[in-house]
């Protein structure tokens, strides 16, 4: 019963098999061998469109890598306040960025809604001292397990580029996004005005392949200098390559994301039956927030189920009540999440 | 015959192995996982001294972070003009560090002379308005194969620690290093005055593992969140772990560094041996030198050997005549070396 | 009646005869003369202890300075919501120090009060990944022209240090609180847990004139390098320190601040006598906020009067009023202020 | 007899006088003044052309916000191994950059000839991994009394601009180059390809009033934002105008600079007709190096001479011999050269 994180899961039987097809023989290093192109090549025809693409081995590279391409002098970049970028990854994006300010935004399960992205920019007016509006970046799907819609991300990103900023997402979870919502690649980030994404593969059954991913090359520079800068271009590069071989084998990427959702569905809808305990809010992807009795938490902790308790704001759990966070995997099996409702 | 780098090879079957048998199963991230711990451990053994460990996933990662941590404001770091620190990683000591400035060293073959460092120091005395002397990185073995002596390291490091600077051993070829001097890890590392570590797995058959290795921690800051703030913290930390766990099996990292070294040697040899080709001086480790009349570069070549040509400086290639670089590797075979030789 | 701001004013004459007096004859650049020297013993006296005193021109890199060696990577800066280190610094802070976070803490009147600054950082634990809490910054008088009392700046730096952090101290307006509180240097500053101090002479009559003073010395690190790394070591160092030397000339700093604080007294006694104009909070130093009749505001500008309008957190007006900022000066008048209260 | 430097002297009357004209009244702060806009106008009309003019108040500055406006991830800095940039600023300019490199190259008499610049950039191909070549900076007057010829200059910033490259002109003593050459400030800087340039008048006569003046503005994006995050936009900005308003007054700038070239002049004059002393090689500005007994410098400094002995590359003093710098300013007298040559 294991609910802590997806990435506490290990590698799929897809990724593990294309990394070991490739181990022999020499290839040229830092990306230059043919699979690490042809691979790059997959996703200019996944998101319909040529886009340039970068191999990188964690999320957190991914995204400060990103803001580096976008980074100006005083640049602010406005996130959700339940941003990984903002809470997890120890000021990686300022200090890629020459000391950029995240502004984070109140955010309504894990969503900015325009109301709030409006409300920050008005505090930076054209001529501010305090920072110019540089990024923003939409995490989908967001850390509270829901996802934007095609309308809200264009929405947003329509508000952000009139103030001439670029639109990042964090897709960490951008296969249990694609999965929940039905939508192309390419609607829910280029079409509808991302220029830049995060394109993560580690949570999702990589051990280690997250890609950055292109739109608006006009609007960012020297990317490869920056990555290489940065120790993140890896020198056995075939090996994220691989990685990614494996991943989208088959749909494998979709088919895992598909599951985890339907995991974390399950999950909800258990919950949603039970007469303890309770959603927080509805989830979409693969993240699951509920209010649980602290007995039953005390329950589940002793017959060895793992998840962690989370900041309830917006929630308002009783005194003998607390928000949990589940996360489901490609990993979760239904016995698990079986076991877990039996405990409530 | 490809000896163009060993960052060209694959993975070790042990590598392989290891990774596999660590696929499934849910651990904790970030490196709080026993495989992680256990591993780590292991360092500690082979260094006879408790140190601690910090994996990343390349050598540029493991160089910066150790210069991040033993950064000054205006401070310098001193190497070896060949040092792959100051040629090769498009800046990253230079960002990691808010700008310390790198003073190349001339070198003999790759080594550091202590006359090299003493001119060197000998142009910023205490006040200098130009930077503060705050660290020393020799690699080991040398980016032109070959190999600092214990007493070497020893009569660097202390002329650096006179001057209130910490020394770096750039380790990404350390086990060809450990096994062309046939000395312990501690006796060239912080026996000799080392302070800090890279230690190389990737070049000598892992896919992405580097550990820093801290001798001296009281010199050193903050690791832990300069690792994370650069995103060298891999989620799924077991996979750098499960690597080195297969690297140490049953001494699989000297074994394949012997193996390299000794088809290093036997293209030294069939070079000395031939009429037309010779050294351009006496490799240690994996990496031979030497200067090829043009005609045979270009049969070689003809015949599909992959190698570069290299700046001869310090050599003398007649006008028909280049200088290039052999590397070898654990997946170098004896096939291959004779082929090449045979074509000299 | 120009309220703008106290840096829209010029020098003082005890400033400019100071600099005159030094204009000729040649002594050692860089802070290596005779009167930078005797300048900073003075500010050990002023503040009855030994401190280190670094001069520099403007308060953004005494803030930015002092922040960057305190630095550390991953740490958190808290402050004031409303604090200039915040808001008006363009990222300084954040770049000098290689994109520390600034936590902007709720804050009463530019007050911070114990339970917010305990609420910020109640978010990170010891074992946070978002960040190191390191820094706490508190602005004496503050920007919104209230002052800190010694028992409330004991209690908050005490908070501070109970976590590892070091305090600063933004004292832009710092002669200014001297004044309003009556209390000596030392009280306000290293006796009751500040550690470094921005120093303001500027604002208070001064051209550019700023001291970064160090009580703590064991926890600032490469002071002198990191000021001249920041291009902030004047050549001719001597006219900083001539500027001080007339700014402390009879007490002549107290007089100026005591002026601008008496002149902002002046204006709130006859704004809260007025029947259309109200004071948002009682003012402490030299900048009176006060919601005005936006008709009263339009026949103020008419007149010439100078002064801007602010965002409006904690007060109320009414559709037909709005919150200005007065600031007076050493070179406000009371004709000014007179004329100013006769059209309210 | 002081002839450590010219930033030991102090400031000129015209200078002391339009700081003394301009310390009254109320004026906008951080540049928005008339006076401050007004001087920026007078650069146009100097350089014939719309120049956008940016005030600091050091050289250091200066020329590191001018790097950064032109920094790119990874990028190179070329230079004269004589460089302040290179060798008195402690890492600005790597700070300022996020850790650009400076590539020194050697340079005859402090002027950096085509084959040095040629050699420089061949060892950064198109594709290399070292860097990416981004920034010539050529000193006029040079570090070492001498001055770039309009063709010279011209030739450089060709073989620059071909790499694509942007052409930086540290002018700490340009007052003393225009003086020297008598050509026009528009032919030494933007009509032989220079784009930007930090314009000096700190050393020439003002107390701390440096301007980077930018040719090519489509090449540097954000100056605004990169000096105020540096604290170098300072808050009575008229107070720089003013040393500049005095500078230029009557042509006190040229006259000053005239002067001290004029006095070096007479020195070399005296050193070429001693029999015991003789030039390092022939003064084109205001600093000369010469050759000089050591029982000569002994008795000079006994009768208070101040001068720096420099390393003695290029010239071979004998064993009873030092080079020594010998620096003139507006403020040097016949008196006090007259002096000096007395004593030879």
């Amino acid at each position: 019963m294991n609910f802590a994180s997806d990435n506490w899961s290990g590698a799929t039987d897809a990724v593990m098999a294309a990394i070991t097809r490739h181990k022999d023989g020499f290839v040229p290093a830092y990306g230059a061998d043919t699979l690490t192109k042809a691979i790059a090549e997959r996703f200019s025809e996944m998101f319909e469109k040529d886009v340039a693409v970068y191999f990188v081995g964690s999320g957190t590279a991914a995204n400060a890598i990103s803001m580096a391409a976008g980074a100006r002098p005083g640049g602010l970049i406005f996130c959700s306040a339940d941003a990984h970028l903002y809470n997890d990854e120890m000021g990686a994006s300022e200090f890629f960025t020459g000391g950029m300010k995240l502004i984070p935004l109140p955010a309504h399960n894990g969503l900015i809604a325009p109301e709030s992205l409006a409300a920050g920019l008005s505090r930076f007016p054209a001529d501010s001292r305090t920072g110019v509006p540089a990024m923003l970046s939409l995490t989908q799907a967001s850390e509270l397990g829901t996802v934007y819609s095609v309308e809200q991300i264009g929405e947003l990103a329509k508000m952000a580029r009139a103030r001439g900023m670029a639109v990042h997402m964090d897709g960490a979870r951008f296969a249990n996004a694609v999965a929940a919502l039905g939508a192309s690649p390419a609607e829910i980030t280029w079409k509808a005005g991302v220029d830049i994404l995060s394109f993560g593969g580690t949570k999702n059954g990589c051990w280690a392949a997250e890609a950055i991913v292109v739109f608006s090359p006009e609007r960012f520079g020297d990317l490869e200098a920056i990555r290489q800068r940065a120790g993140h271009t890896a020198s056995k590069a075939r090996f994220i390559a691989a990685q990614f071989e494996g991943y989208f084998e088959d749909g494998s990427w979709l088919a895992t994301a598909r599951h985890a959702n339907l995991m974390a569905g399950r999950l909800a809808d258990g919950i949603r039956a039970s007469k303890t305990a309770r959603l927080g809010w509805a989830p979409q992807a693969n993240e699951v927030f509920a209010v649980l009795p602290k007995a039953a938490i005390a329950r589940l902790r002793a017959e060895g189920a793992m998840f962690y308790e989370w900041p309830a704001e917006g929630v308002a759990p009783g005194p003998e009540e607390d928000l949990v966070r589940l996360v489901t995997s490609f990993a979760t099996s239904e016995q698990e999440v079986e076991r877990f409702l039996g405990h409530l």
